[in-house]
């Protein structure tokens, strides 16, 4: 058990499985993991109107606030809370409301481009990138935008091959170099999954609730 | 600490880094781990004459006795010592000795193709396949086959480029598919080592030596 801030980033393409890995770790340890979403940290554009705003390219890094994620993360492992900004997709644009984090001993930081962010990378003990082919990866966003977000199948279409696909290409996917261990087949993969579990178990120096996924 | 034998297999093609990452956790457990190499499982080719011999496809996966090999390690998963094969490689055959491997409670199986067999595959309960850009692994070889086995540059290359590199492409590449964890930069990942490292102590009930590589 030690005294340190143990963080955990987990990367990797859209439909990936990084949401299902990080579930699965923070299930077995509900009190003791905080989770940095860097969905939260989409760049506010009050000034924009909603039309245009609803034009720009969300897939690349320049639409992150990823300076302040990393500010945020750095003052969690100094132990003290943030408050973290809030995105509502619906407006495409941050909320004036926060949500605090809590420094517990372990953060899970998770997000498309957060390995492309070297003052990012330099935060993260452990670099986890999840993998799976790119039609896998599609298939699973498009039946999540369709039935949980109430998209069309052509709008998701359409996005995926005009930003989402040319900004994998060119950002997350070379950004998997910078991964301490790749997992392939993400959330169904219990033997990775198994594997951190057990550096959060000697982190914490407490067992994980048992659960089966 | 679980009663059970725990296997873990290391594959990855040549010079991706297998065996730094072998020897980097044997070295902590050194009375506590067993290893089942796969160079030693190469057939047996008595009727051949040398020359012969010498010409033979040792990348392929028939050139290895895969099945000898499940056997051994299903009895070591038993609790049974094996008589493991030894291959001169000066003759390219099949010694008469044999060495024993002691079922301890970690056995970890290296080798190059042993992903290839859904038969290994199924007696491996961690699957890490190393990874490494091809240029760097070719000069690894390089290195290795000039400064330790005394071969010529251009017996290294002709090799590669005839059997090595066809039969990577063929069989250890898409073998990758199966592992749980993706490793880059073999022995020099101290990240993946770490979580390597804490799953053995788990299962062994006790700390790693202090090394530092």
């Amino acid at each position: 058990m030690s005294d340190e801030i143990l963080t955990i980033g987990i990367c990797g393409g859209t439909g990936s499985g990084k949401t299902t890995l990080t579930n699965a770790l923070r299930r077995r340890f509900p009190d003791d993991i905080s989770i940095v979403y860097q969905d939260n940290y989409y760049r506010r554009n009050d000034e924009m109107p909603p039309e245009e705003r609803a034009k720009l390219n969300y897939d690349h890094p320049s639409a992150i606030e990823l300076d302040l994620m990393a500010e945020q993360i750095r003052q969690l492992k100094e132990g003290k809370s943030v408050l973290c900004p809030v995105y509502d997709f619906s407006i495409n644009n941050r909320t004036d409301e926060t949500v605090e984090i809590r420094p517990t001993r372990v953060i899970i930081v998770e997000g498309i481009l957060i390995f492309t962010s070297r003052e990012l990378r330099d935060l993260l003990d452990i670099k986890v990138f999840v993998d799976a082919d790119a039609d896998v990866r599609i298939l699973r966003r498009l039946s999540r935008d369709i039935t949980e977000r109430g998209r069309t199948i052509e709008s998701v279409i359409n996005q995926y091959l005009t930003t989402v696909k040319p900004m994998h290409e060119q950002f997350v996917e070379p950004s998997k170099k910078y991964a301490d261990i790749l997992v392939q087949n993400g959330g169904l993969n219990k033997v990775a999954a198994e594997l951190l579990i057990g550096r959060v178990k000697e982190q914490l120096g407490k067992d994980p609730l048992y659960i089966v996924d």
